[in-house]
């Protein structure tokens, strides 16, 4: 283990991404073997310092800060590891690159497509190697798809078809603000689910069937008012709580995409089905480590649709963990993005997708929330 | 037996659904007992009299007829069923009309709404009972759906979700017209999958859950040309292939809707996920006798998806056929309808969806196909 | 039509059965047009005269009998439906093959292998054509399991796994006895599950993979004493409630068999599992129309169960019904049975499981029954 | 975390357990945070020094060791963990007890049942803390199944069925014997999928349904030689490819058990399904993040099997992990093991399964071998 290289990882932000991604630095190395970096947990940066060092206690970080400028600032800082809400990530990038630092990026990238350009001119500029945890490409499953589409398995494509349903947000009750709900205020999270959830949708169809051509989209904020945290007061909802939209694919494909915090019965119902000329493919997020697969070169009196149970050696990064049969889960996908991102500063490879993927995807997102309100088919900006 | 009135039946077409519609004219009445009506089946009427012949045989059809303006001159027949393709239901249809014959109409009601619309003022005008075959309302678990939405167990709904995937056109060898394939000749389906499939998807959610105020369309051709059987030449596909559509209901909820034949691993799959501020529900028609089901208010620890199997004596029509656990099929909808309309017999009460009905599903048709058009959000006439 | 022979049917019991095999009768020249064939509904017979008359109007027999006697004695009958309870099926068998009528008599075929002795020397000494209504046989995705296997695509077979599961019978407040509930009374059905479920499962199997030779079992009756109808008094239970058992087949496989009116849940969940060499099956009757079926020769990164929706043109018996995705249910099991029933009067083949195959069934039953009494492994004579 | 007590681990093995339990220890107290203790991992020991050093580098083990008896003397060590094969079990805890360390001992307990009660007694005596990972108790949905149960959801229970299929040696050419494949040896595993496969459905069903009585067990061989990798040589294959039995619960439930190796299809396909009077229950390990539920209790018309996606805040061990909807895997199970066995250092209560109750499950394991040789009903010792 003297063997590896440590990379310095300075941390902000302590919530559920912190932790997942702190996790992953955490685990990378006992079970992939062959990396020559090792991540050290160095700092972890929040405003309150008491948390903060909770944070750092738990997961073995060495230090904390509670002033990111000062820990970007540190000559023992490699990477700055975006973990903070949305509307800090431009200003934090920009400093982070400046800096020289490495910068892995919660997603989405940024609140609109012109702080995503403007990060993208930085990190490009600078030269630093770059990430956005768009985690759901490291699926198992999700990479096996990507692997038959590649292989020419599905033929030409005519259409795509995704979905990411949750819940959690029906009751009235539910303020906008504060700790997990900052999501509900416009003001930090930009938008509501299209930000939250379709950019997810966005970056995977991109990875798996290429650009978005145009648009046609429709939101709704089914609770008008919230309570604010921070005023105490009822105050307008400015977020999309579900958002769909129909689309073209410039290789001609169709597509359908929604998502909603308003489906009862769905915590994180994420699905995507493409259907091609010889064979389809059907995934989603509430049993991750299958994917459904069906081949209409199969003999026709047995074709059926085949659940593949993504746990063999074989399967894309599962000779790292345990045997044929055995679950993986969530948390997994961020170790393996961890792998590669490690992977890539041996080969000088980018680590994807990076900030100018994650640009693509802001300018989706972008269209979908304009042509939501225009009520008019609109292009996606490349 | 004897004591039970004869319901004079006159079939038009001996295709698919001609066989479909005899079944249950032919079953209806060993199964639903307290009717007072038992069909009897009078005439087949095809241009091909051997076809005709051979059809009347295998069902027991008294005579034939070859001209099916002389099928509904005859006395003897009370109702005429239109199962021949939708380019030839307005012109009968006003004829049986005119002659005071009851109708039973294939869906859709016509090749647009304004046929539609003449339609339903014929046999408004003539007084005659009239229902128009969408058969998949009366399904058990979309009935018990129904029953469900209206005992108020979902509340407000935010969503509505469908699709109708096939794939049994993607090949281009695929020529237009003929037996089985007259769908893919726009002269004789008037459109694709629009008037096809989405009829179907539409008739069921206006049902459930109200009317549709608006859409945003998008169709497509994948296959430019194909082979007409009529003329041996290679000639432009104008109807639809697939066809997606963004809409609002009337009641303020959100709807996706998708149809294609181009889908690859999907024989009939009929979808609907409904989304209700404390329940939701999914059916498909893969699995028609199955319904599933969410409901918040269970106890929150054993909260699921609950797949209810559609086959027990209390659940809608079951007390009819076997017993808990033995499933139905496809052909027993039919079979339901026209119990349902010899029980409207009695009462007087409409046998929904009657012509009117459907005239709002065709608004609807009409609507999408002129949104594709104009890349417009486009208003649903009613 | 004039040219089917009539074949007059002269039917035993108007209870579910009754029902079912009605059902077949007159449906099945309606879809299977290559007969030469046709069952006329000629006498209806039952001690209560009224129901026959009611059960004969439902189904149009054409004449109604109170002495099964008297039926049999009848010149213008051709075959006898034994759809009366177990315990009188060996009096008719014996009476009907004697007097030269053919035979279709319900499952079990007896009370006990004894008698099942004397009905298959009955009939094989008359050489009258018999049959016995073991319908799952003819569940096409049973068929079709029945075709892979013969195709030689599973290889050595390793196991057999096999369920039938209820929960009817848990409430203590069930009499024994009376319409629907002779199956409770022992003195009427001679056994409790063995004999009305695991008899399904057994003859299954042994189609599917040959004779058993050996089982171990062990049967329980949960509920001690019921009421009986007949005589209002609590009266001990004499059948068995739950019965299992473990089995090998001559072809060396292992075997469990489970069948219970006890399992919370379960309407009627008979399942099957195959584990070969190179590929397995699993079926159940909840989703009768699915096979799911997996090949270990598939690619290996996309191995996986199929779930093969059997409603193809090519699936066994779908040509004669409707198009791909369009599921059958339960009914049509009987309807396949009689066509394959008029298909063996012109070939002269038995139409399998004739009483010669139902009686190896029977002994397996008497097999369980004795071992799980000695508590000892018990050969199955055959 | 200066606060946390530490609890020194010598870890013997560094296979398939060691790995997993390895990864407990790391991760524990990332995401238990109100633990008095944290493991240290101090030494790892394994005969090859090289590929243990490799082990200890991956894995952040301080130093290693060759020989297990000097791993036990060291002072620095307060906690063995025992992931070497069976055959060295009962002489490592008889010697750490001895030492007075706590042993936190791989499944199955022992070869037999005479060696598990050797090692019952020395820890006993020794009076150290001691747990066997029979992880599977600490899947959510089973203890979730667990809690049901407890809380009398299900009633009196009539039914336990559960089955533990894999498909791995099939292959003839499979040696005996080597790394992965010492469970096809007799003289290091004892027993073949009986104490492998079988052992783990024997722990968890006593723990949700009581001790067993009476087992009928049935085994068997299908690859009668292999080659063994010590001689080079062909020879005869001692263990139980595939056992299966039936018995009976001291509190009348009936059981069948199943587990094998030649089962296509299946990698690590642990079921278990009770029924109740009320409801029943069904788990598998494919998808174990899941609970199938059916109360009867549930209003007639909706009641179906539910599928509880085990993924709340409120669900067992949940709170922990993320949110909503995001699964964990095969390996958190050894996590919730180890805070479980932290606590119980606080709390002085014993960690389930210990030695003791490891050892009724080896009595059972014993029945069973016993039974498939004598081919009777064998009781289960106590």
């Amino acid at each position: 283990m003297s063997a590896k290289k440590p990379l310095n990882i300075g941390m902000i932000g302590y919530g559920f991404m912190g932790r997942a991604h702190s996790n992953a630095y955490a685990k990378v190395n006992h079970f992939f073997h062959d990396l020559a970096h090792k991540p050290v947990l160095k700092a972890v940066c929040a405003r309150n310092k008491e948390k903060a060092q909770a944070f750092a206690d738990a997961w073995g970080y060495e230090s904390v800060e509670t002033d990111w400028r000062q820990l970007i600032a540190r000559d023992d800082i490699d990477a700055i590891d975006i973990s903070a809400p949305n509307n800090v990530h431009r200003e934090i990038a920009l400093e982070a690159a400046k800096a020289g630092k490495m910068i892995l990026c919660e997603k989405p990238l940024a609140m609109n497509a012109q702080e995503g350009e403007e990060m993208v001119q930085a990190v490009e500029k600078a030269g630093v190697a770059n990430t956005v945890w768009y985690n759901y490409r490291r699926v198992p499953a999700i990479t096996l798809a990507k692997n038959l589409i590649e292989e020419g398995k599905l033929g030409r494509i005519f259409h795509y078809r995704t979905l990411f349903l949750q819940d959690f947000t029906i009751s009235e009750d539910l303020p906008q603000g504060g700790p997990g709900l900052w999501r509900l205020d416009a003001s930090v999270a930009g938008s509501g689910v299209t930000g939250d959830l379709l950019a997810h949708n966005i970056d995977t169809a991109m990875w798996l069937n290429g650009a978005l051509a145009e648009v046609s989209a429709m939101t709704e904020t089914f609770v008008k008012e919230r309570q604010h945290v921070d005023t105490g007061q009822k105050q307008p909802v400015r977020i999309d709580d579900a958002a769909a939209f129909m689309a073209r694919f410039d290789n001609g494909a169709l597509a359908t995409f929604e998502a909603t915090r308003f489906a009862r019965g769905h915590k994180a119902y994420y699905t995507l089905e493409i259907n091609g000329e010889h064979a389809s493919i059907f995934w989603d997020l509430h049993d991750l480590h299958r994917l459904s697969y069906f081949d209409h070169r199969d003999a026709s009196n047995v074709r059926g649709w085949r659940s593949i149970h993504v746990t063999d050696g074989e399967h894309p990064y599962m000779d790292k963990w345990w045997v044929p049969g055995l679950q993986i889960g969530y948390e997994h996908t961020f170790v393996h993005q961890v792998a590669d991102f490690l992977k890539c500063l041996e080969t000088g490879e980018p680590c994807r997708p990076n900030f100018r993927d994650a640009l693509e995807t802001q300018y989706v997102c972008d269209a979908v929330l304009a042509s939501a309100k225009s009520r008019a088919w609109t292009p996606c900006k490349k």
